[in-house]
């Protein structure tokens, strides 16, 4: 049996051999040191499996990029001890998870159900478990054997046989841990003791369907924090924090923005309240922008036939990244990737004229894209998606003039939100490539040239990107620089010569003769869903007070009884259509003035006795500390002024 | 061979014999006035068809109810000829058409295309064919004949395949018919000579899919009136003009509201610029009513696993209705036919207090349903539909309440439309009907009971109708009548005691105990589809103020030259979101005041020297004669209010 070290050096064995021994093979310290291996780039095993099979094996030690991982598995087996001794009847489930993150899971089946409270006693017995120090030991067992043990794990046999397909796939089968006189499966490195960790901390219970397909039975998914010191468990709290603070799912969570189901589907955003309002009003401000510039808007069905997108060239060029078809007695239907040829039927309705042009058809537009699930992130990356969409029809001598109108637009609305643009990339064809790009030299050459010579007359500066171009025409994406310093690409304008051609658009000349228009693709603000993910990070959460869900928290003080004239306060806002809220829970008023700054609503308004007598209302800003007593119509008029000019805050 | 007349007297023949000879059998004057024969209650044949099979026979005449599909097709025919005449490349295409209709079609295709203005030729060709007066004779011929002839008439093979297929289905394969030197194929009952019309009129070219079906060729599809008599003839000239008057799909033709697209798939409207301004404008409305109702809005995902309606029972009982599923690596989706799950989800996505309830979540839903191509009206039936949703979950002691305040919102919506409320319709399960009905009586008699009791507090008067509830609960139709006294249903408050224990939702209770919910789903106006046909049949397409696409036509006068002033105007009143056009054609000033009157523009604005010179607008209300001269500003004051108001003029 030959072993080949990552260094290249090979070691011969004439019998099978531990891990931790070929550590101790390689250097005595290393012995110690080693808590797996890992087997020909991917199998992961522990130090205690038995190699009897030539391999390339690389040893994993508190070095290797791989130890965080090991740490957070070390967690799962300690908190997967917990819940069975604690609910001998659980279930605990194998589901691939990725290791590597900042938090471990634990996924289990408890039909009985239980509540996140309900497992503060697991989180004190791991950390029992922690405080006493058991060594685990590792060895191999018998196939039999192991379903046997398995068997007395898990009552569902789907979760056996989901273990039995992912053995066979393994360079070890079979791997049995002990601890005390426990037993359990090692699938993966592990630190030596229990005493290696120094303190898990569960931090909450969501569902999860088993092996993610929504078919299989809903389980529960623990998750939970871990380090192998006090400064690296803090390091991960920390990182978390961060994260709260920075990524865009953990500000939504908190502010309730948005909900993903998988009975619903993967990839399927669900708009919470707060994020229906967040996107509502977003939509509404572009929709008023969009009159401005004289767009009008169209609306179009989500599905259209297989047909439409075969001769559209989408069915060639986006099958991959398009839903599967309907299957119906007359036709095969699917989601629409894209509107521009639903936009190019509302051209064609009828005859059009060169005095119509241009014409510019706006479609805030639900898309679907079949995303990979593992690409799936958020409102980020996501399956269904709505676009700020816009497909404009001009004559040849219009495309400059439109064209720096719409980039007018992108500007002005991107500044609404404090977004700079930084420059523009020009995406161009590949000559050579000519599968992805149709092959009219003349037309590819027209296109670019104009679109190149439209910038220098803008004199805006732009970086060329080749080969990055639609199939149908270059592009000319916005590269903006949100508040914190992020490059993104929201808003693009491209060039279309062959749609027009491919679905015989024509209007009438001055002249009588049927000529062909040139059609602009324009996204505004690329998809809600990105966009809004880009705000929330950009504003961590803090709103511009137009757009925020609640604008107003209302905190009578409990011991005046304003509640009579907090409802009062809160139906005048309403009457004005600003967002109001009571909050007459029967906490204390400094409780509920930090759980207003948690949400981060912009305006807190506190009421008492002297409010009530006057009436007046008693505000504070949120990051404010000064308090601001006011008539109720100032503060309305004030509000509605903030509101009305769109201030960014 | 036995041929069974229609008052069961049975003729018999010992060799085939002519339907106008049966005719001449039955009594002498018959034979003069046969057109041809429904055999078998199906198959219509021409009076020179053989009869040689046992048969039940009714001879068609003047005062048979399809006398008129025989004349429609005799105008077929004939209006074929000079097709064939004029444009001898065009294939006439065999298409399953209504004969009964007002007017009749001719589906032809010509590659080379051509444009309804070319057809004068058609119609006047055809119209000397009727002059002429030649009669036409009919006969039968072998299939080889019928093909060859065929092959002569077109060129494309599939129009033989479908001819050849058709054929098989009929009593009489292959007639052939005569007249003059010409032949062609008799396939339906048909007047005796070209002068038994009285005219033809060609009244519009559409396109079509062969046999409905997208992947196959669009062809042409001639449109166009006839008659025997004057009289018969101005008879459906009348009643079209009627219909353009009253049936919402002319009313929405001429004010381009929507469109309907075969390559993008029946029955899904695609919103035109007028129409997405008016359905957005009502959207408008209804989200600000439905603040003020304390409706909170949510946006969730048109798609859903197929688990997801299996677990609703929306699988079990529409079945039927939904689309085919879409068959993903992972999972099976299909388009929703209903959004109370996904409401659920939200409902459930987190653990819900008795202080939270009522939660009234309210989308505009759009939904799929896949009705009968045959089925499918304008905008009245069709596949892709937004519906005015809401789901309310309550507490028990809350349903009356609740549905007292949905009663009201309601109430209040239709009021604006000018819409009364007619009666109610209470919908009872079939207590037999263990089918469709879950079976609960307890939860079914409490729903019942409960319903029954808020109608009585409420004192409305209502009608029951048992069988008609939902599979889970019973619901209440509002019954309303239009200003047409039509009786509509749009909207619809439901019980359900069902999906909350389906999808087991719980709130937590004053004592910490979980309860269960009960949810209302609620119809505030239906689908906006439904409703917009209603509304444009009911206002004969004169739209209130606040919702028209087009709000004022500004017209400046031809010889002013206040052209520049009618674009201060148009801008101005475009500043306060007043839709605003110009009518700047070369065209004489009443022409485009008549024009604005077709189009049913609420305001027609002149603009000449005097107003120019004084800053001031000379208006004129649609309806009204009078003319009044202001200043611009108290005009879009005047309009501003009218526009808030929601003024139903």
């Amino acid at each position: 049996m030959k072993v080949t070290l990552l260094d290249g050096e090979v070691k011969v064995y004439d019998k099978p051999r531990q891990v931790a021994d070929i550590a101790g093979d390689i250097a005595i310290s290393l012995k110690k040191k080693c808590i797996g291996a890992l087997i020909n780039d991917k199998d992961v095993v522990t130090s205690g499996a038995i190699i009897d099979k030539d391999c390339k094996l690389e040893i994993i030690t508190e070095r290797h990029e791989l130890y965080r991982s090991a740490v957070n598995y070390t967690a799962k087996i300690i908190t997967g001890f917990a819940v069975k001794s604690l609910y001998p009847d659980a279930d605990l489930v194998p589901q691939n998870d990725d290791l590597s993150l900042e938090e471990f899971s634990l996924f289990f089946d408890y039909p009985q159900g239980l509540k996140f409270e309900d497992l503060k006693a697991v989180e004190n017995l791991a950390n029992e478990m922690i405080k006493d120090n058991k060594p685990f030991s590792f060895g191999e067992a018998s196939e039999e054997e192991c379903l046997k043990k398995l068997k007395d794990i898990n009552k569902n046999p789907i979760y056996l046989e989901a273990v039995k397909e992912d053995s066979e796939k393994r360079y070890i089968k079979y791997e049995v841990g002990k601890f005390g006189g426990l037993e359990f499966f090692a699938r993966y490195a592990m630190l030596k003791s229990t005493g290696s960790l120094y303190k898990i901390e569960l931090t909450q219970l969501t569902g999860a369907y088993f092996q993610g397909d929504a078919s299989n039975p809903m389980i529960y998914r623990l998750h939970g924090i871990t380090g192998d010191s006090k400064e690296s468990f803090e390091k991960v709290q920390e990182t978390i924090e961060e994260m709260k603070n920075s990524d865009h799912k953990y500000i939504a969570k908190n502010l309730e923005i948005f909900h993903l189901d998988p009975i619903i589907g993967q990839g399927l955003p669900i708009w919470l309240p707060n994020g229906a309002i967040l996107k509502q009003e977003i939509k509404k401000y572009l929709m008023e922008k969009e009159f401005e510039f004289d767009f009008i808007q169209i609306e179009t069905p989500i599905i259209g036939t297989s047909e439409l997108y075969k001769r559209s060239g989408h069915w060639d060029h986006y099958r991959d990244d398009m839903f599967a078809p309907m299957h119906l007695p007359k036709e095969e239907m699917v989601l629409k990737p894209m509107s521009c040829p639903h936009h190019i039927s509302v051209y064609n309705y009828k005859q059009r004229s060169y005095r119509e042009l241009p014409l510019r058809f706006a479609e805030h537009a639900l898309q679907h894209r079949y995303e990979s699930s593992g690409s799936l992130t958020g409102l980020e990356r996501v399956r269904a998606m709505e676009l700020t969409d816009s497909h404009i029809f001009v004559r040849p001598d219009q495309v400059k003039e439109e064209f720096s109108r719409c980039f007018a637009l992108i500007q002005e609305v991107l500044e609404t939100f404090n977004i700079k643009i930084d420059y523009l990339s020009l995406s161009l064809r590949d000559p050579k490539d000519k599968q992805k790009y149709f092959d009219d030299d003349k037309m590819w050459n027209e296109a670019e040239k104009q679109l190149e010579e439209v910038l220098k007359e803008l004199k805006l500066e732009y970086k060329k990107m080749p080969g990055e171009a639609a199939f149908y025409g270059p592009k000319l994406d916005i590269q903006a620089k949100t508040a914190l310093g992020h490059e993104i690409t929201v808003s693009t304008i491209q060039l279309d010569f062959l749609l027009p051609q491919k679905f015989n658009l024509s209007y009438v000349g001055p002249n009588g003769d049927l000529l062909k228009p040139i059609m602009i693709h324009r996204g505004l603000v690329g998809t809600y869903e990105r966009f809004i993910s880009v705000l929330l990070e950009q504003t961590k959460g803090v709103l511009p007070l137009w757009c925020s869900p609640r604008q107003v928290e209302i905190i009578p003080v409990q011991q005046s009884g304003a509640f009579d004239y907090a409802e009062q306060v809160k139906a005048e806002l309403r009457k004005h259509y600003i967002r109001a809220g009571i909050d007459n829970r029967d906490e204390r008023l400094s409780y509920k003035i930090r759980d207003a700054q948690i949400k981060k609503i912009p305006y807190q308004v506190v009421l008492g006795e002297a409010e009530e007598a006057n009436k007046t209302i008693t505000y504070r800003q949120y990051g404010s500390e000064e308090q601001v007593t006011v008539k109720l119509d100032e503060f309305i008029k004030m509000l509605k002024e903030k509101i009305d000019s769109k201030e960014y805050s």
